[in-house]
């Protein structure tokens, strides 16, 4: 065996070991008693110890070292630019901040529930404090020298730096807050009403995993409070949630999973359980979520197909054809949520989160000063005030987790999308007439063609350029939504 | 912190990582897509390198080395002696064989499924042949010149050597071939008659677990085509499974289950993911189950209470009185296959796989005569003909997934259980009242007090004397069952 096939065998055995650990977190959410938290908490840490102990060890950065790099292919040398990423990283963060790390945040999110529940967010800041100084001193680790933030960002989506996030971002804002208002000055299209029952809904998610390609022979879906998709290779399972007067919250999280589970379960099956197959980034991920759910699910073409499909189950609901069902999935209306909010919003509550968190960690806002710059931001993008921390500030799990650098992927996801689409379009030129059959064939299997396939071949940006013949801007995104929204509310 | 309690916080992580490997197995009988059945082949050896890797770790050989025993209390010398024990046996198995073993056994038990299926044992002996020469290597190598089938008995019944075995079940046999021939001269009790749907069923088994003190909060109860229990500490999970005309079959399986899942559950928490945190043999397990399910579960008492649950649930079944239904959940029938045998005639199947399994390991029994042998030795005891190898040879998946040394352990559980219902009712005078009632817990409480707690701080054979108060012998059982079926049957 050659050093790079040693290498490559120990690379195996992580690789499988981490489609452990991610599925003990599905059963976490799906299936555990309740009555073990605390023994799962030791079961996870001493999965993540295992972990941890493979990345940093040296006999990685030993064959690496000895690995002969030009005399290898393409499909290789992308193997050792995620290994040798992932081995460097984890050497520079020392043991006892990692295990510091892990333990806080198992405490503080624990915190920032009760927090949450009790509306009460200087219960939650001492916490967030300490986790914020943690993950200052990982990321100056990490930066070795360069910039915190970015190093932090690194984790979800490699290459990103987040000046031209800035950049990019900056131009979204003014538009969106722009388009946002106009569209909510406009008298609003007609709801639901009715309920919908639990059967008939998971029924028709079903139906949706199925018809956006989702492989039920290597996936699953279950309920949970919050819908995710967990896993890659032939083991990839999502969930979703329902609730009877909200039926288009269960078939859109169902469609957003999908794109998730299908981006994995569409990954060219040489690359299993190697550091090359598994979606390449979250921002990456989330392009192809947000496309199965936005620019396909949510269309006129599809919301046709759709309508017809909640007709035979549902019977009569309130809307009586095909362009009032379309306006009803894509309303836009006033909310504090991130994760309720439609299309146009979206992008302003993770902006918001993005310029707060940086703050956060460069230490320009203090987190004794977080829920005074959130609600003042929230009022200054949505034009209304917050009323609680648990519909502001304390809304989201992702900083009690310690995950900051996360935020700004849900964005770049959005942005991604835009370009991907804008390519799709051309490439299927009767896209919509086969959607309104509920026939997404050519669409998704142009994504597994032109991206999902590659796993983490290319880098983010490489692929996303390489699918959609552009470098990765804005402007396709804010042109769609302000294409389809002008239409829709006739502005 | 002292060697102690650094080598226990090794070995606490093992035991976390031992659980998660455990819960991996749950999911592929429960939850896991059919598809992803090669990839976890890969996730569970990695699981299990690991586990091997920390079980042979120089580390622990050092620690155990440098440990002042005699300045320990009990219950670190008893954890200790497990981890001893544990690491020696896996230091003596070279790796090679331990991976070749896992590798074959996981061949071998397609080709089983394959050749049972197909009732074709042709088909399984070169693959049995393969599993046994590395079954008889890795035991030559664990009993370093003792019996090699002892060995084997060793991973299941720490303590326990066949000679004894031979001798206890020698003394079992000629009397239980006795009885049967005896009983089955008798006519036959009414069965059930009608259909008994799956809802129902389950409700009542969800009844039953409650009823016999399975904490629902640290656990679950799922469907699995064959039932198990699965995990340690708060969180136990067992399986059960309907069959709409044999509810008896859901019901006792999920007494059974509950019996191992409580033994567990009912351990001392202070040992929680520790050696002594778990049952302390296959045999004592199997006493729980058996107890549980036979002695309490299939008594005259318990069963009136049962009735009464069945009727309420299901109506008129065809059984009209407390005495026929005592009667119809005690028939004894004649049959080929061990998971389907009553009460009486269970330990007949475990002795001739026994004797079988001996002669194998041994070499005296080649795996081409071993067809020929089950049949023989069924005829025997049985009195009638095995039709086809799927209900004789290749009806248990134990041989095919390299389990040799663990048939025993039903058969010791039986006789285990036979002690300690002696024991047990000597204890609690009014067990049969109460048990008419459907209350259990006088019952269960005794066994987890003189029992279930201890884990596995005392030798299997240690155990068993403190509960029942005498050296285990086959003798409770059989007066028992002699008892019970002689007035059943009107001997």
């Amino acid at each position: 065996m050659g050093v790079y096939e040693e290498l490559m065998a120990f690379q195996r055995d992580t690789e499988a070991l981490a489609q452990v650990a991610g599925r003990l977190s599905w059963d976490q959410e799906t299936m555990m008693p309740r009555g073990a938290a605390d023994q799962r908490s030791d079961e996870r840490a001493a999965m993540e110890a295992v972990l941890h102990q493979r990345r940093t060890d040296p006999r990685v950065g030993d064959w690496l070292a000895a690995i002969a790099e030009d005399e290898l292919d393409a499909v290789a040398r992308a193997q050792l630019r995620h290994i040798r990423r992932s081995h460097e990283r984890a050497v520079r963060v020392p043991e006892r901040l990692a295990s510091e790390i892990a333990r806080l945040v198992s405490r503080s999110h624990v915190i920032w529930a009760e927090s949450r529940a009790d509306d009460d967010f200087a219960g939650f800041a001492p916490v967030l404090k300490e986790v914020i100084a943690l993950r200052q001193e990982e990321g100056a680790a990490l930066a070795a020298g360069g910039d915190v933030y970015d190093a932090l960002l690194e984790d979800y989506e490699p290459g990103a730096k987040a000046a031209d996030l800035e950049a990019m971002f900056g131009a979204l804002r003014p538009r969106l807050v722009a388009l946002r208002e106009a569209v909510l000055a406009k008298p609003q299209p007609q709801g639901l009403s009715g309920t919908f029952d639990e059967g008939g809904q998971m029924k028709l998610a079903r139906l949706l995993a199925k018809t956006f390609g989702y492989d039920m022979k290597r996936g699953r879906v279950d309920k949970a409070v919050h819908p995710f998709s967990s896993g890659s290779g032939d083991d990839v399972r999502i969930t979703t949630r329902t609730m009877p007067l909200e039926p288009f919250n269960c078939f859109y999280s169902t469609i957003h999973e999908v794109g998730h589970g299908c981006y994995e379960q569409n990954i060219d099956t040489q690359y299993r359980l190697t550091p090359l197959g598994a979606g390449v980034s979250m921002g990456v991920h989330e392009s192809q979520s947000r496309i199965y759910e936005n620019q396909l699910g949510r269309s006129r073409a599809f919301t046709g197909w759709l309508y017809r499909q909640m007709r035979d189950t549902f019977g009569n609901f309130g809307i009586t054809d095909e362009d009032g069902f379309y306006a009803a999935v894509n309303q836009v209306r006033n909310g504090y949520i991130r994760t309720e909010a439609d299309e146009l919003q979206y992008n302003l509550h993770v902006l918001l989160r993005f310029d707060l968190e940086r703050a956060l960690i460069s230490g320009d806002l203090l987190v004794d000063d977080l829920e005074a710059a959130w609600n003042d931001r929230f009022k200054a993008d949505f034009g209304f005030a917050v009323d609680k921390p648990s519909d502001g500030v304390l809304q989201d799990v992702h900083w009690s987790a310690g995950l900051f650098g996360y935020f700004p992927t849900y964005s770049m996801g959005n942005v991604y999308a835009g370009c991907l689409y804008k390519a799709l379009r051309d490439a299927v030129t009767d896209l919509d007439a086969q959607l309104a059959q509920g026939d997404t064939s050519a669409a998704t299997g142009w994504l597994k063609e032109n991206l999902q396939q590659y796993g983490g071949l290319y880098t983010p940006r490489e692929v996303i350029e390489k699918a959609s013949g552009r470098a990765p801007t804005e402007a396709p995104l804010l042109d769609y939504l302000e294409e389809k929204f002008s239409a829709l509310y006739g502005l």
